[in-house]
């Protein structure tokens, strides 16, 4: 694959490229860029000399041919939320593709329970288009008030309603995208069953930009439930989340909407850090799981059902004590201590992060293995893990020891993360779970991916994007 | 791409694949051979010198090894029941790869809700031990007793639990496969996220080994429902169903686990040919709706969602009548008559069938359209149009006019498919919704998918199986 040469886009070059956008939506200015150059985390510095807003898919498509033409790098980005660097760009070669403004909902069809919108609709107002029409569009993660969904297919987004939902990959029926030769891939579908031929629809999701700029998708929509009741639940060990989960999978099915676990700490940093939290139960636990379960019927149905799973788990002994939210504002307070977990850690000084999965049955181990092991290398490590039991997903998230230098513990990153990832390895789990490779986990997944696996990939890089355009060193 | 040489396998090259198998799983007499050399359409004639019937994944490996050095073309099969001849062999070049003998059930893990299998087994015997283990495996086709799950997943299989589980694909989290190379391809990952790039498991679904022999899967299990109500329900028009469709949904959402259509006279060849079938409802109805409701709680909990459906589609005039199964017996013949079906229309003449899917809210104005281009066509065709109502997915299948020439009518085979697919494209759909291309829709295929796709799936395919050993003939 050829490289493209990383040397500062010229002004000449640049002028083209301004070209073929509408006055005024080619970014060059430092204060305009600055923006699109720096994300959350602040591990990835961006650099460029050009951001592109398009108006139109028209507009992409003559941008990806130029850009193949004279072989400058593209970097899309969506609401620049990202946490492996996948939207950032490294260089001055290189012009960052913003899809913000691409940002119609196209139609919804309540009878087929599909939406189609552009790539750059906020994730919330695919929610609230879906909610206007009586549905649910059910991915939900932290910061759905400015992710992208083109981004949450190219990075095959989870989140917290995957137990009965599924991923991002299983929500979208059809994706348009263009393809680095500027072509476009017309895959619009409203089908349920297509099975005209490989499903290429597949690579685009979770290719993070790498082999083609998605500017559309049709999303599955579900019958918006009318009841939904939420709980905490303190337990003692991992194990008795495990009954918990299994009880509660077999009490609802689908209709257990999500199963959220976290350790006292995480509890204690939010209560902290969280404006309006409270500790939910009366005494401290080991553990908590926030519990949502969802009837179609109605909310005493959903009522009907928690309580059976919490009663049954209380008299088993599973957990030690419950509260079920007793109002909406309740359910919504619940909600947001957990989804504010992540940044109830910031104030407390450095992270170092994974996002990891392994087998349901096997986190108790991997928590178990994994405490002992950060423990070992680094004394009066805090450990924050975290994240969705149900999809065998933690965000096994270590806060640095009370008073430690924040940047000597951050050094450690390479070191820790390996030591984890060993662990999740050999318990036939991924490194990455539902955040994607991008800038940060390319070198670990080009060592740790079997040798035929990463040839195939290189493979169909290579075929979708011959002169390596498209979002380069990411991945792949 | 490099096609192999279309003479006879050699006795001696014959020989050396003999070898690689256990004594007597090389099957060369033509009695031996005849089984996996005809299919249950009788469209697709099979020939071959060689049918290997491997019993190890490193037996699959090795013959795969040797086909590669040797450019000699194989087919994979799994239990023949294929609707499109993928997996029939074309030529005496060609070998026959059986699955059959990789029957094993490697691993249950009912806390993770997964089952590991061989590629070999049959699906009846996967359902079976998801049921011995509490859980329910919800993939159901009218050939589950002797398809297998490798043939499911090779061609993405949908079937009747699509509109609750989803197709094949959602049902595998994790594939194994010997590549056309030999090498094996370890993906039997039993995670519910994993994002380390691009998803090749995605590929070989559906690819129809094309890419790849699959050799093992990890599946999705869930809990086994409690309860479940099924009944059916007399309909006068397309519109009414979608109306019951929506209230359905609406009501019980997942927990709606079968929304299947069918017309009045598809009903009354079942009546005919179906033993032990009677008529569900007092009077005849233009169409029927066989619906059902599980419930994760109890039978008395599917019993009151039922009841609240029929109850207010009754009210609302959506439908004429209703009856719901009384009995275990009852329902398994509810059931039992909607399988049939298919075999039903055998005694009634030659049948040109579809296997096509249209968005949900279409399926209307699709049968109106349909109908009136085909009786245009063949004055007293028989139209015979079942399917997932719930998917968009309908197997518009014709009967040959009572005492028409059975073979003057299979003659305008292609020219109606092309009258009925037209269609079918006009409404965004597609003409192969749940049973692939195979050699069936090949040409079709390469007619009607935009330039830029083709080229892809070549490159796919040349990357995937550079000597194009692989499935000949088939798909791409």
């Amino acid at each position: 694959m050829t490289q493209p040469i990383d040397t500062a886009l010229s002004d000449a070059l640049r002028d083209r490229f301004a070209a073929l956008v509408t006055p005024g939506q080619a970014l060059t200015e430092p204060g305009d860029l600055a923006p699109f150059l720096r994300e959350t985390r602040d591990l990835f510095p961006g650099r460029s000399r050009l951001v592109l807003r398009p108006g139109s898919v028209d507009e992409v498509s003559a941008i990806l041919r130029l850009a193949s033409e004279t072989r400058t790098p593209v970097v899309p980005q969506g609401g620049n939320t990202g946490h492996v660097g996948g939207q950032m760009p490294r260089s001055e070669a290189e012009i960052v593709l913003s899809l913000s403004r691409l940002d119609r909902i196209r139609e919804i069809d309540p009878a087929g329970q599909t939406i189609t919108v552009d790539a750059g609709v906020v994730l919330q107002r695919v929610q609230e288009a879906a909610d206007e029409a009586g549905l649910l569009f059910p991915l939900s993660l932290g910061s759905e008030g400015s992710c992208q969904i083109g981004g949450n297919l190219a990075s095959n987004a989870g989140g917290t309603g995957v137990i009965a939902y599924g991923n991002s990959r299983e929500l979208c029926l059809g994706i348009e995208a263009v393809l680095a030769s500027g072509e476009l891939f017309h895959g619009l579908r409203r089908l349920k069953k297509d099975n005209r031929g490989y499903d290429l629809r597949q690579l685009l999701i979770g290719s993070e930009g790498t082999l083609g700029v998605i500017t559309g998708a049709v999303l599955r929509l579900f019958p918006k439930p009318r009841g939904r009741e939420v709980a905490y639940a303190g337990l003692s060990t991992p194990e008795a989340m495990l009954q918990l989960l299994a009880r509660a999978q077999g009490a609802a099915g689908n209709q257990l909407t999500a199963f959220e676990i976290m350790p006292r700490l995480a509890m204690e940093f939010t209560l902290k850090h969280t404006r309006g939290a409270r500790d939910p139960l009366a005494s401290p636990h080991a553990w908590y799981v926030l519990v949502e379960v969802s009837s179609n019927r109605s909310s005493e149905d959903a009522a009907a059902a928690m309580e059976t799973v919490l009663a049954g788990a209380l008299e088993a002994g599973e957990i030690e004590d419950a509260t079920v939210a007793r109002s909406g504002a309740d359910a919504a307070l619940f909600w947001r201590m957990r989804e504010e977990m992540s940044w109830a850690q910031k104030p407390e000084g450095g992270s170092i992060k994974h996002d990891v999965s392994v087998p349901v049955a096997l986190v108790p181990e991997f928590l178990r293995r994994a405490d002992a092991a950060v423990r070992a290398a680094i004394p009066g490590v805090r450990v924050v893990s975290f994240g969705h039991l149900g999809d065998g997903n933690i965000h096994y998230n270590l806060s640095q020891p009370v008073g430690a230098d924040r940047d000597a513990f951050l050094a450690r990153w390479g070191e820790i993360n390996a030591l984890v990832h060993g662990i999740v390895a050999e318990l036939g789990g991924s490194f990455a779970a539902e955040h994607g490779i991008g800038q940060l986990k390319r070198d670990e997944l080009a060592r740790t991916k079997p040798a035929v696996e990463m040839e195939l990939m290189r493979g169909i890089k290579n075929l979708f994007d011959p002169f390596g355009i498209l979002n380069p060193g990411k991945v792949v």
